[in-house]
């Protein structure tokens, strides 16, 4: 009887202690965001398919899930369409939505449709989940959270020190040493111009992004095979190994776009220097990010003791919003990628003590009477601001304790008649055994010291 | 250029003050779930369309959205189907997924999925959006959150009598001046019972739901309509009329079920009325409620000010897990409607006092040495737990003070060469007009009174 229940693959439950472990990492992330004097806003999880697609490159419109027209869709299919299986022209007309692949085309979006009501520059925040229909793989989901903050219409630099003091603080807040590095997209196209391969920038950015990863021989192969020629790869690599902006200024001196990138990060430091910070802040010209769309500035965020790649990153970008038709809007933004702070967390343990308690104290109750007179002494904690319970019905003890002891409740408090006569509670520690008998204020002070 | 963006019929954008007021509310739901010991769980978005197909009756199974198989999905359906264009038949070929249209039946799902690792009695709640295709209209939207508390492997209730103090406790954090509305579904079946209905007990609870909508004459047809002779449907408005247990106790003389839905009122009462509550508690035989799977007491609760319907309601369900496998798990649970309590929110302006405002204060530099110096200030403002920010160039006061009008912020502090000099800092009330010189110091303390 019954069919056997499932979870789509790549998708997953999230049981308590694990929602309140994220929770603490996204409230860390918001705080922060609020206090920097970014807003919240929140789009809808389905946006028309012609809002989505056409913005991730092909790949991208692959991995876009589709929402099914609703009622009976195939009805304006296209019959000849239908009978040769063509999928993608048939999916146009059965199917118009789609859900959220990130939350910066859905954020260009609402820019552009509120451009009216909002007071520019405008700083938003945004921490909600996006779906991608990638293969299912151990630690890659569907579904997943995105912590973005974006300024857009203003291009100050003052806005990249800032968002750089906020990977600073979150993950001084969450107790992860970072290094925090950064470069400039102008730079970059510097190098391409000093190249001659000014129209190969896309193809050298992606090969350079990956230099950490497969080596120096294999990017000059990646760049070799796009016609760039060995004397200026070899510059390149030159430029590459540049440790400062001073140094690199010099090949720069003809090479208007990357004096300016260089002109850029200079501003940058001189608001990011005027604050202490407590992790490292490190240029790194070979820092590239794949992302198409920035134009400036770029950061990525790397954990110093866990091997996992960035675990935040963002940059400038000078046209996100004009594909919907508002042109010359310059924006910076960054994103948090919550499940690999997530595993960066697990792995340093770095949570505060009791993250996963969901209670502080649960009350056992051995007969009608006293049960009953717990609920009251219950609501008396709760209205105190503790996390109690009570046992649902009086029993046997040693079996009110087996579940206290799968609740890994830190404390109960044993009440009987002898109990209720004192009116001194009965107070056990789970983890130490200590027992101490005590009034309902002094069990409330004991465990809410203020 | 570029594409005019629109979102999907039925969705909306929240902007930051929205944002915040509805965050407001899910706080304080939240924040007493969590004292009254719910662990919180989250469920994907996405189900599979056999865990949610047929829970919902017919229509609920037409309002499903259905999420389309990625790739070539035309490529696994059937040509005759496909050329018959049998919408119903293609669908479960082209698509194994759905948008969650509950927090109930996932949780059920859950609940059986991950019978070994919980300990019972379980409770938890989730508070997550939900999707419906319903047609469009004002104050009705596809997507829409539930805020939900469940108790599941218990028949103790204690625990009615807790989720009737969790609704008191959260309305009157609220603001909201509530009746909450009690009954049995057992004391409906006893009078179905007395009217020789048994058979017709839907029926007659979905016309009995009715009555406060419709009134009792078009109730009287309804149950007529059903076959109800007309002396039992006298019988049946007599037993409607009892205004406590002891006078329906009468009727039930003979009605086993009925003395035990009373029994269980009564239990309820020996629990509940250990508390006193700020809101209005009443019994009302005419509680029907729609959902099919009550079997115990019900509740609804009612805006004493705004008349908009029930703001939050629940009840007790005996076989929600049945379905997927494992029979006789009682529950009981508890939905607050944040749709309708936003909508009762508005009306009365129940916020507290700067409940949509991004900053305390903002900064104003004139020149651009005060504007690097505002950054340090900036700093030390959001160090101390300042919401702050700064204009991100030093430019005319009129254009900043512009800026800040439109963003509704309550100070602003203007800083240039003298105000560097002395240390006293000039903050501008933005209400009041008034203006005092103070120090970073004395400015911290304002704004954050400890």
């Amino acid at each position: 009887m019954g069919q056997k229940p499932s979870i789509p693959k790549g998708t997953r439950d999230f049981h308590p202690e694990e929602v309140l472990k994220r929770s603490y990492i996204f409230n860390t992330i918001e705080e922060v965001f609020k206090r920097y004097g970014y807003a919240p806003i929140q789009t809808p999880s389905m946006e028309n398919l012609n809002t989505l697609t056409g913005k991730y490159g092909e790949e991208g419109d692959r991995l876009l899930f589709k929402v099914l027209n609703n009622g009976d869709f195939l009805s304006k299919a296209d019959d000849a369409l239908l009978n040769a299986k063509d999928s993608n022209k048939v999916l146009r007309q059965i199917s118009k939505r789609g859900l959220r692949y990130d939350l910066t085309v859905p954020f260009a979006r609402y820019v552009v449709m509120n451009q009216h009501r909002i007071n520019f520059p405008f700083k938003r925040y945004q921490i909600q989940p996006v779906w991608r229909a990638d293969r299912p793989q151990k630690g890659r989901y569907q579904e997943f959270y995105q912590c973005d903050a974006d300024v857009v219409g203003s291009d100050s630099l003052m806005y990249e020190a800032e968002l750089m003091q906020i990977f600073d603080e979150v993950f001084s807040h969450l107790g992860i040493d970072v290094t925090i590095v950064i470069n400039n997209r102008k730079i970059l196209a510097g190098i391409a111009e000093l190249c001659d391969a000014s129209d190969k920038l896309v193809g050298i950015t992606v090969a350079i992004d990956k230099i950490h990863k497969i080596g120096k021989e294999k990017v000059r192969l990646e760049i070799a095979n796009q016609g760039v020629a060995p004397d200026k790869i070899d510059k390149l690599f030159e430029v590459l190994d540049c440790k400062n902006l001073d140094e690199l200024s010099k090949h720069m001196q003809d090479v208007p776009v990357g004096l300016e990138g260089i002109e850029e990060l200079k501003k940058f430091h001189t608001y990011a220097d005027q604050i202490p910070k407590k992790n490292v802040l490190k240029f790194d010209v070979s820092l590239a990010r794949g992302l198409g769309y920035y134009t400036g500035c770029i950061f990525e965020v790397m954990s110093n003791d866990v091997a996992i790649g960035s675990i935040a990153g963002g940059g400038r970008y000078d046209n996100l919003t004009g594909v919907f038709g508002l042109p010359n809007v310059s924006g910076v933004g960054i994103s948090f990628g919550a499940a690999r702070i997530f595993d960066v967390m697990e792995e340093l343990n770095n949570y505060p003590e009791g993250i996963g308690a969901v209670l502080d104290v649960l009350l056992l109750a051995t007969d009608e009477e006293s049960h009953l007179r717990s609920f009251k002494f219950l609501q008396s904690l709760r209205d105190a601001g503790v996390k109690a319970d009570l046992y649902p019905m009086p029993s046997k003890i040693q079996k009110q304790m087996k579940y206290a002891d799968k609740l890994k409740v830190p404390r109960v408090i044993i009440i009987g008649s002898q109990e209720l006569e004192s009116g001194q509670l009965s107070m056990k520690n789970m983890q130490t055994g200590d027992q101490e008998k005590l009034t309902l204020d002094e069990i409330i002070k004991t465990i809410l010291p203020s």
